[in-house]
């Protein structure tokens, strides 16, 4: 059971890279809710390839046909479904991957998994194009926090060990992530975005590949949301932050660093203002015992260099029980992080719409 | 919906540190396991404050009462339940959290979640104290993998800057997991968990607290476990330990480190071994798409210091509006991170059965 | 996974008729719920055996103990769990139980389920004594359903084929409701209660058994409660309903009967009266596409004869693979129809309250 | 949260009669399943409108497109979709649903319940043709139930009053369910089927609707699936069960019938047959403490006559708050029962295949 997730709001999303169609059925949606397409379609173009030389040259006509759920131009309330259909498939490019699995990408567990009968080609279910249709539903839920004064952002924070200016922890500006947003390279400082761009090129011209550190923000979001344990909302975010394909760390606030701190440099203490009561510092990086304070929620996930790379590689063929080589050939993105600022942001979204409608406390 | 967690095993936890008592559901567990009491107890004490000069001298008398589901010594596949009786409580420490919150801890977020009309002596259902169930459930799911042949351990990787040699992640023996398991200070180096222990104690002198950093392992472990996306092994990990109070990050294999790595570097290559099929390094952590591929699985998680300390801290009086200050008097642990060495293995053990029980795939 | 229940209120039951004790965790309450224990310990009465000629002169000593989830006399938010320390059990009564199934019992299907390893006492995890906590959960949905004003009652429709009038579909009074649940025997005329006694006790001479039928009914409900499919009010009802042990049938509204209807018999035609929208009739039982209508929900449930009889009845051995026979000794209902009354109450008001926390269309 | 379902098998249906497409997305087939497609086409074909006079003259294009989770003519065991566009539309018909809602429709409930903002062309969501993704459904799991041996069958027992002989219950023979599959009218004796067909005709002439009782049968399915309570086999078949539309009543074995049995008559009593328990009788339908025993399971669905009726009728119009009548004009079934019977397997077939994947006693 891979596919859906949810509670209030449920995705369930299906499709393989060179399947006919890709897409998700959104489940639990309120009704009545107005959708800008417009800036849904934006959204899914931050995710598309395509667009620039940091990018792989592969187009994905990620073109989405929703087919139920939106009438008169606004949600209805019952299951909101989209689909794109695949159209730029080169199938003859993985061929290979059959038997011979590509080091750092899920060819062989996948294999395992499903007793080789999944659909190989492109990486099938497990292909990095399944987060179109997370996107897709991301926007929309963006849409619906953003009605509320829910704002969600984040920027490029890495690129191998180029860093970007963090946010700043306790004050984060709508305007700051508005700009980001429609920033073609999400950095906060552009000469620094410069030069992860010219380093991702050199790393291009190696037929390498260079992973990063993408940092996100929500502002504005009640106190209140989450619950000890289970469905804290460190919890809920990093079951679905970890369902992205590339993700090996997620942390919030301080995150990894708060463990050198003391805890009289971890707590972040309070003050009163006006009737609002607010942090000093954030560490915390806004959520308490599961439950979020009031303060922007920070957290950062660690995203690898995309696995295809062209450099020769040692690996196995597991049709003839052998060692052998692999160059990944194909239309790659020398770094994924640039592309997967939508999905990071998308899969934050989707995630806190289910926890702000989770409304046990009142009847 | 806070509480209950998992799939096929579900766990549900209830409970308040001050309250009566507190305990756990486990409800799917196979019938006919075979369990060993005094092991589960030794789990118990291994979590249980009041051991020495490092942690609080509070006692909790962590007497597990085993209600159902158990039945000859086996577990019947009905629901197993156990509580613990809450004993030596002194609510008088706690009285002032209602209306001024502790810096870093849950008072203020619980306060606003359940309007007020949570249990708030000592933390309520937000306490520390909840992990208790857990390892009890952690413990039962140890014993079953271990009778699959599956060792789940861990070790303190960092107190404050003081760092423990990391685990070596293509080949970890059993026999280090037994040995950390029988140690009073989990450490691989003891040398430099004296280091750690003096360092604690000073910090407990400054009436102050400190964090850390556990590492985990899982060998042995069968490949093919966990599903691409929502269920993936991190997802499903991440949601359950950073359900666990106090953790603030969680990676995987190389974890944030990995984004400093080329494509090359990261990639862990494969090789034939017999007919097993092993990888030249980790970086992913045993776990690929999702779905682990054989190698040990390897994690980190960071915790925050206790955010319990003497010092004085500046906070705010809900009830009348106004900026104050607190000392947080009691008997607290300076360093959280010894004491949660069996509850972060409870957790990994908890999601791996629930994970290795997915059995979609077979009829 | 057999014993949790539900999405926005969960509950998760656990015990054996002759373990150490049963109970419920209710997890998802809303806080600051006041409660009233005298009122949830006197439906814990209706369901209590021992009370008079027609039921078991079995004691079970349903004491319940509030371990968690309860402070200061109201809810706190988080799981609500309580026990049953069991007492009068009398463990040799059942012995045979093991490798001699009792006909119309979950003995051998249980056996097989759980490959042996259940605990076969009093038909362990499947007594209905598990109806105890049940009844329980349910007297706590109860009041806040009340508090909502909404009103759950039910009488005994029918034992063997003795009948009592119906409920009048489009209009039931409040003050029958609360009639029916002070009586010692739920049914709206006495007078056939009392042949229904007579019955019950002749069956009793017999050594036999007798089953029956019980119309539950939920007033003020509001509209536009439930979903089409699979969350239907009917599919959240039934799913619980049919979980009482003895169930064998649930019908909504005129249920069977209906099947004869034309269509313009069985349409509820519509009328407005002040702002309200009623029907005419109500052959829907108050749900239309899964959806409340405002109508009276009225819904029947089948109850199975007691299987428990002193008649000798043939069965199996199933350690020796030979057929036998078997007189179920021991003190049992010859009628299990009055007791389940508050369970089939309860039943429906968990399962209501559910429904009508689930707010997806309301941010 | 209304339109996913499933544990182990997940499937979420979506779309509106009138809208772009309908579909479904199943999640958590087993891998490997080799699909006959002619036989879904099938399966598809026996709930398609427009085959006989009995049925209307409505062409549904139930073409279904499989988008991913199939490759080499077999299952790939990630999630598996399917669309059915919609084609023959006529959206004129039934515009003044909207404010004037038809009696015995959703018309009103789903008004409500969606504030207005549903698709309310031809029920929208609440459409019977929502079905058809479950038959799709259906046919997928019926096959994968019937490569282990296990049939699933049913038959129209009733139309109006109209009885058609009964299953055997302790003997259903294969060829009799594969007889009933293959007749255009699923009648055990095809003269009373002639008078059933009749009897619809003449309500066809009134401009009015009749209902029915549908008995459906699971033959050689093992015996220990299911669970005690909220996962009992009648729970889960009745939650499936009632999601479909015009569905009032559901019983199991003699289901209502078994309340005027006494406990000597209902109890199904044992015997050994070569090594296999089977029983005399089966008034429990083959279900006995939510569990499997082996003997055929046996249920009737009560539904309700088609609430589109040409006869004219009292309701109200929403929009001006005053009484009115309706005559529902348009292509309707008299008698949905014939239509159903691929319905109601389809439910049988998915809730058994969930049921029988739960694996919770075996690692």
């Amino acid at each position: 059971m891979s596919s859906i997730w949810g509670k209030n709001v449920k995705i369930s999303i299906f499709g393989e890279s060179h399947g006919k169609a890709i897409g998700v059925v959104i489940d639990g949606l309120p009704p009545g809710i107005e959708l800008n397409l417009e800036d849904i379609s934006r959204e899914m173009q931050r995710r598309m390839p395509g667009r620039s030389k940091i990018s792989t040259p592969r187009k994905e006509g990620d073109k989405t046909e929703i087919l139920s759920g939106f009438f008169n131009g606004k949600t209805t309330g019952t299951p909101l479904s989209s689909i794109i259909f695949n159209t730029d498939q080169r199938s003859r490019d993985y061929k290979s991957t059959k038997s011979i699995p590509r080091p750092g990408h899920a060819d062989y567990t996948g294999h395992i998994r499903y007793s080789g009968f999944n659909d190989y080609r492109g990486g099938g279910h497990f292909s990095g194009r399944l987060t179109a249709p997370l996107v897709f539903a991301g926007a929309i839920a963006k849409q619906i926090l953003s009605k509320n004064n829910i704002q969600v952002g984040s920027h490029i924070k890495k690129i191998g060990s180029i860093e970007d200016v963090p946010f700043n922890p306790v004050n984060i500006e709508p305007s700051l992530l508005k700009e980001l947003k429609d920033k073609d390279f999400c950095v906060i400082d552009d000469v620094i975005g410069e030069k992860m761009k010219e380093h991702i090129l050199g790393i291009k011209e190696e037929r390498d590949s260079v992973g990063g550190v993408i940092e996100g923000a929500v502002i504005n979001l009640p106190e209140g949301i989450g619950s000890p344990f289970f469905n804290s909302a460190e919890s809920k975010l990093s079951q679905i932050l970890f369902s992205i394909p590339g993700i090996k760390g997620v942390e919030f606030g301080a995150g990894f660093d708060i463990t050198e701190m003391k805890g009289s440099e971890a707590n972040d203490e309070l003050y009163i203002e006006g009737y609002k009561i607010r942090s000093y510092s954030n560490n915390n990086g806004g959520i308490l015992g599961g439950i979020t304070n009031g303060m922007p929620i920070i957290f950062r996930v660690a995203i690898k260099p995309t696995p295809s790379i062209g450099k020769s590689q040692r690996t196995v063929d597991i049709s003839k029980d052998i060692n052998t080589r692999i160059e990944t050939e194909g239309r790659h993105d020398p770094c994924i992080v640039p592309r997967a600022i939508p999905v990071i942001e998308a899969a934050c979204a989707i995630a806190l719409l289910d926890l702000i409608m989770e409304k046990d406390g009142l009847l």
